[in-house]
């Protein structure tokens, strides 16, 4: 027999206007009291506790973080992430919150209400605040030190659908001045609770929706052909798959239709649970360098070759489980449809990307596949792409 | 949008020979070194903390108690649990247990080794060992008083595959004086670890087999019926009926296949995941009855009219999710072969089941059925379930 672990402790909570829900669910993690209670021992009433919150600067423009913040009475400090969050900015910004605590207050828990960065900063700033490192960040991601914290309880808003984010205890931290992407891993990095409000995704431009969904495709697709699929991150595989080729199209015509936007919510953070187990795979292997070099968005660049690789493990009958051909016409009919190997030829062309190929072979990414690959296989699934 | 909610945060570890990892496991949860130091105070050495192991008369037969417990240097308890666990006697056994821990040592840590009746005795005693009450399950189920205690670390090794419950925050008690069956229900009834070790079921006849692959089915099959069924429920449960109708009939032929009996075990595992969420249903709510006057096993009783209420379910396409039709008939065939319906008629008659109705009727699990049913719709099923 295959051995198999499962591990997810974070609460799931989906609901609409579910983020209105906040301040009871907050009230289960620390004492809300506290963050009222000035100290009397002091002639000034000096506030003694905190809360973060982690958020983007459209949230922040939008007004939605203001109006989350209003929910709660109590100390607030804001955090603003930029997309692809580097790691030495990360330090600075932990650095600048803990000067801040002397004021504001120590930080009883932290809330994020953004994508794929605004969580996984959220994530690094809870463990991050936690620790003696002055910079933890380059500690754990650097210098490979133990990430061994008790974080600050951590309730993440998705406002996107894709990364799952939500539900993984990774935080994907770039180090822009070595030119790596680094992911902060461990039980530390898993939230409290994944509070999925889908109305936070109405506004999402189609453009983003859409890379949105094939990340989340992409991580259940990677799942069917990771040989560490377990039992559980197989079956949240096939599930999130159906969702998302059941609803993006809903959404694609009738963008405000709440329902679909919840079907591929769930999709993402159901996906969130099956990486969660089982990691992603080759085809996240082969973003990064896509990212790191083009700016291709992450959503695009690790489902761009989606359809190559689909091809390749049909080809090689190399399915983790059987399924059955309607599904997996399905699969592809939807990947031909999207064409995400189109789409990211306006950000690379063929040979920028095969001149990347050293650096998309990462052994802990694509050493998972069910193929053994080399060079020259990826440099095929590269080409293949580019002419499908 | 239908609201749901995720959250099990018991962690599975499924492994040829788990049961062998029990020690290292362990050591994440307790302080190993504490259970082999005497009192250095006191002139001769008393042993201050001990392990309680709640097993059953077949594993102490067996010897599999003993080789458990020889892996371990500490001083351990052993509670024996008889199937079917009886309120006032596990209370009971919970006093004993405070008495033995004033020579033994204090208890650190709960082990369980069987099946159901062992596992949910386990969940009750470590959940009242951490409480003031002196009869704590008299004072949690006839009482009312919440389950609101910080149980005992509780590591659950199942010896059958059925069940479920290594996953699920419940356990079934049953109250004899008053003929009730009662659920001990909470997080705090969450294991730590399920350690999943398929060689523990090796030995496992033919029927209890059967019988708890039927009463996986039954878990699954309701979730796909239930009003509460959730995105993972309902992952769960497709799975793991998947699992059981590839994998029983390889048992049934080969009972040592360790590959068969470890997806069965998987596969319950699956489907306890999903009424970890979504509860069980209208065909546990007809069996309790039959289990408590006629003695009918309990994987038997709830899945004994399974059949009648698929054919009642499918005439008003009432399924919570749609199947395809070539799975749904592979689920009756399933039904149809192993034929509970059928089995069930060795413990009562029709006659009998049908008095039982009023009994049958429990809303907090019946009204959860996707069909609202009355009385006379449960008689009917009974009757189908008679003549098919």
């Amino acid at each position: 027999m295959e051995a198999w672990k499962h591990f997810n402790p974070v609460r799931i909570i989906a609901k609409h206007d579910a983020r209105k829900e906040l301040p009871q669910i907050l009230s289960h993690y620390i004492d809300m009291s506290a963050l009222l209670s000035p100290r009397s021992d002091t002639p000034q009433a000096v506030v003694l506790y905190s809360l973060l919150l982690v958020t983007s600067a459209g949230m922040i423009r939008r007004k939605t973080a203001d109006l989350l913040m209003a929910d709660i009475p109590a100390t607030w400090s804001v955090c603003e992430i930029s997309p692809e969050p580097d790691l030495d900015i990360l330090d600075q910004k932990i650095q600048e919150l803990r000067e801040q605590e002397k004021s504001k207050g120590k930080i009883l828990a932290v809330i994020a209400l953004g994508g794929g960065s605004v969580m996984d900063s959220a994530k690094a700033i809870a463990c991050g605040l936690q620790t003696e490192f002055k910079t933890p960040l380059h500690a754990w991601l650097r210098d490979k030190k133990e990430l061994n914290v008790s974080p600050l309880p951590l309730i993440l808003l998705p406002t996107n659908a894709g990364t799952g984010a939500e539900i993984t205890p990774f935080a994907t931290i770039w180090d822009n001045k070595n030119k790596k992407k680094c992911s902060l891993a461990g039980e530390a990095c898993f939230a409290k609770v994944a509070l999925l409000d889908p109305s936070l995704t109405l506004s999402l431009p189609w453009v983003d929706t859409l890379y949105g969904a094939l990340d989340a495709f992409s991580h259940a697709l990677e799942t069917l052909w990771n040989t560490t699929a377990t039992p559980m991150s197989l079956s949240c595989a096939q599930t999130a798959l159906s969702l998302v080729m059941e609803n993006l199209p809903i959404i694609e015509e009738f963008p405000q239709n709440i329902e679909a936007r919840s079907k591929v919510q769930e999709a993402a953070c159901i996906s969130g649970m099956a990486i969660s187990q089982s990691h992603s795979s080759i085809s996240h292997s082969i973003s990064y360098p896509l990212t790191l070099h083009y700016k291709v968005p992450h959503g695009l660049s690790c489902s761009a070759f989606l359809l190559p690789i689909f091809d390749l493990v049909e080809k090689e009958n190399a399915w983790k489980i059987p399924l059955d051909n309607d599904f997996k016409k399905q699969l592809r009919d939807f990947l031909k449809k999207y064409a995400p190997h189109k789409l990211v030829r306006d950000f690379c062309n063929k040979e920028q990307t095969q001149n990347l190929v050293h650096e998309m072979f990462t052994p802990e990414r694509a050493g998972t596949f069910v193929l053994n690959l080399n060079g020259n296989d990826i440099k095929n699934i590269l080409e293949n792409g580019f002419t499908s």
